[in-house]
């Protein structure tokens, strides 16, 4: 076999492993017995491990060393990435990728429990392993590819991001973010208290029956994918089974519904990535914070929107059969009611970047040694109290909320916000693009604008960088204009 | 690292990668949508594939020469285990192994449409290649252990059975069957119609519940296990993790109830394995025959007799909440009916070895060659009319019925019979050993035969043969006496 062509078939093989994983990982969050904890975690870092010993096998560098695959693009594009993956794993010695994954699946055991009992100190031994596993891992990869620990992460889920590049843009938003957030939550007290919309409780299996059919509506795909619960909403599964998650309360139905529509946001990403290219590096999707900018474009762009409001209002008054008001009008104004709030997956989109931006701040500080862990619930409520003005009660709503640093996350959370910019300026030119698009919202018609997403995203996959989409895409490099340019539109000036 | 050592090691993780093929094998039954069903079938072999190369690695060989575990029997029986798997093993090539793998998930997915359709031919071509590769698996190994393609199938499932060891048993129960068919029916016909139990429909999740509350009572862990639904019933899942499976009908409870204790008899016995060489062969079940006769023990043995219904009959009708009338009595008549049915697994006790002892004549012949494929079902057909005195009118409630052939499990009927046998055997010795056996189970007390069966059974593992198990417990080898007691008793005199 040819070089190029074991590479092909090693990538296969090791995409069919990630597949086992990412079921494997689905069925941990939402159907495992809490017995079976340590045994699950014994496996995947059995998993883990066999794609890291299968990929760093000394064949594999001469294959890479030799491959050659000129004069097509896709195939050029997916050696290329066949080298990032193989530098990446190479720089990490085995037995640290096995002790990440098995200390990953133990903290997100205690974190489950922590959380509920809002006790931080109770996560506090198991976090603390995953961040040394994770900052020594960091250290390797960033030696390897002459980057700080802190970007050799973020390489890890954008590549080509780095710090320099973030530090800007988030100094800007949060130099914009106080006064804005003023601005709106004066000019939205003037509307008066928001009006109910329905009676609860919402029953959970309508709920269910109402997520579902809006995820048919905008596209997904039920016979490669599935909704189902978990403590943390997710967009899990494997290659053609995309799976998302929710969490219901029967008081409240937004914040189930919206969060459907954010996961299936990112469901329909993987679920247009090019055929041709299954199971190789260059038919995945293009980092995280191009994933986010689908599913924020879904979630925040789309269905917050006064079109969706119009389409949606009837549908879900039929759905609960409440006798209540439900106008279209009170749907928009729920979804688009802007609070300073303390949980990051229920933010509106003006307060969501203080979110992020604090989460930022304080993971380099923990990836740089600045942060003691015991000391990050402190300078968690510190920094939310600073940005958003509002006192953090206790660790369910603060540091223990978010399951990504007891999963090793780390590097992780700068690409929400960043997805957040991408999904404003992605949507701006979708609006350009197709003229009659708010019309088509207006009446439940999705098909147009997945095809753009479809065209200009989706299938792209990772045959060029992050920029490089955006900038096909929109016809300018990725800032934050489109996204504050959007939120003064919706909440300062309609 | 000492040879022993390294052999431990290795085994271990391959057992982890069996636990990883478990779930996703319990996944692909019970929650995976269809479109996925290609790309899983490549992930489970691709699973199968890399065990088998973990294990046939040159140094494999090297480390069960060199291995010593004198000294110590469970040692010792772990390496001999090691030792039978490996060569099993390296009989067959990797490439055989992951075909078979392959081709035996896609032949399911095939039986699910043409079991519903009924329709055999729909099922030929898949079903043909799982065959044709079972049989090149067989003769492989055959040739290796020195023992006929069939006999190679039995080893596999059941260590040290042969043919020529069944063929008498089994030649003896299908003299005895009719006659005693016969004797039963004509004496149960003296009782008049069978009483009602209730009022249809059952809900769903009233059958489930009482599944449930039944499986914790009988010692089922289910921190460590869990109850759902596929369209044939089975206990899978992996280690610390075991799940089992029923299918619900409205119109009558008992089929679920009934398959629920048979697979929560498989539960309890991978639960109750020892926890020290939890991951290692010998650590593991002693194979099929002595699986089945623990499932057959708790659902023939205990749950269809008359205590037991003194038991259940009155919980039963509290949680099904019916008027009509619902005495121990009446239950008993209905788990104790028999029937000339065509369904195996609904099948009552007197009447199953006929079914076994159909597929077992048909799998020999068709591993031997003396039965295409296209004759299956006018033989399956033919041969249930000989031992059984009823027409199968369709492919659905005939050869098409069972998953077994579709997977490529030829050589595991005749485990089903020898199950049997060995559990009528077992029970004989325990309600010998607890002589206040019957009044707790009258009582909903099942601690102290689930404690005998831990001792003699369950803790064992592999450490010894099923025959030396047998052996211990019932203080004589395997034979079909205890079992045409068992039936005489309970059919013909009480």
């Amino acid at each position: 076999m040819k070089a190029y062509d074991s590479l092909e078939h090693l990538f296969g093989r090791l995409s069919t492993l990630e597949d086992a994983g990412g079921i494997l990982s689905w069925d941990r969050d939402t159907m495992m017995p809490e017995g079976a904890a340590d045994r699950r975690a014994t496996v995947m870092a059995t998993l883990s491990g066999l794609q890291h010993e299968l990929l760093t096998k000394p064949e594999v560098a001469e294959w890479l060393e030799k491959a050659n695959a000129e004069g097509d693009a896709w195939r050029q594009a997916n050696l290329d990435e066949m080298k990032r993956i193989h530098a990446r794993a190479v720089a990490v010695p085995g037995d640290v990728v096995e002790a990440l994954s098995r200390a990953g699946s133990e903290a997100e055991m205690v974190w489950r429990k922590a959380r509920k009992e809002s006790d931080f100190g109770m996560l506090l031994p198991a976090l603390q392993k995953v961040l040394d596993l994770t900052k020594e891992s960091a250290q390797a990869i960033g030696e390897a590819l002459g980057l700080s620990p802190y970007d050799a992460l973020l390489d890890g889920f954008d590549p080509g991001m780095t710090q320099a590049t973030i530090a800007p843009i988030f100094a800007d938003l949060a130099r914009e973010l106080p006064s804005l957030i003023e601005a709106v939550i004066a000019r939205q007290a003037e509307s008066g208290p928001l009006p109910l919309l329905g009676q609860p409780p919402f029953p959970i299996a309508v709920q269910e029956k109402l997520g579902l059919q809006m995820m048919e509506q905008v596209g997904f795909d039920s016979r490669r994918g599935r909704l189902d619960v978990s403590a943390h909403p997710f967009c899990g599964g494997a290659t053609e089974d995309v799976r998302i998650t929710t969490r219901y309360e029967e008081d409240d139905f937004l914040p189930a519904f919206l969060g459907v529509m954010h996961e299936t946001g990112h469901a329909l990403y993987e679920q247009g990535l090019p055929k041709a290219w299954l199971g190789q590096p260059v038919g995945r999707a293009r980092g995280m914070t191009m994933h986010e900018s689908q599913s924020l474009l879904l979630e925040m762009q789309v269905t917050r929107s006064r079109d969706f409001a119009v389409f949606a209002a009837p549908l879900m008054a039929k759905t609960f059969g409440s006798a209540s008001s439900w106008d279209a009008e009170s749907l928009y104004r729920r979804m688009t009611f802007v609070e300073r709030g303390l949980i990051r997956v229920d933010a509106d989109e003006v307060t969501y970047p203080a979110h992020i931006i604090t989460r930022y701040e304080l993971e380099t500080a923990m990836i740089e040694g600045s942060l003691a862990l015991k000391d990050l619930p402190e300078a968690f409520n510190a920094r939310i109290h600073d940005l958003l003005g509002i006192n953090v009660p206790d660790d369910r709503r603060g540091c223990l909320q978010d399951i990504h640093w007891p999963l090793g996350l780390w590097g992780y959370f700068p690409c929400y916000a960043l997805g957040a910019l991408t999904a404003a300026q992605l949507f701006q030119a979708a609006l350009k693009a197709l003229p009659d698009l708010c019309g088509q919202i207006r009446s439940g018609n999705f098909s147009s604008l997945l095809g753009w997403l479809r065209q200009h995203v989706h299938e792209r996959a990772s045959s060029v960088s992050t920029q490089q989409i955006v900038a096909d895409a929109t016809g300018k490099p990725l800032g934050a204009e489109a996204y504050l340019a959007h939120v003064r539109q919706r909440y300062l000036e309609n």
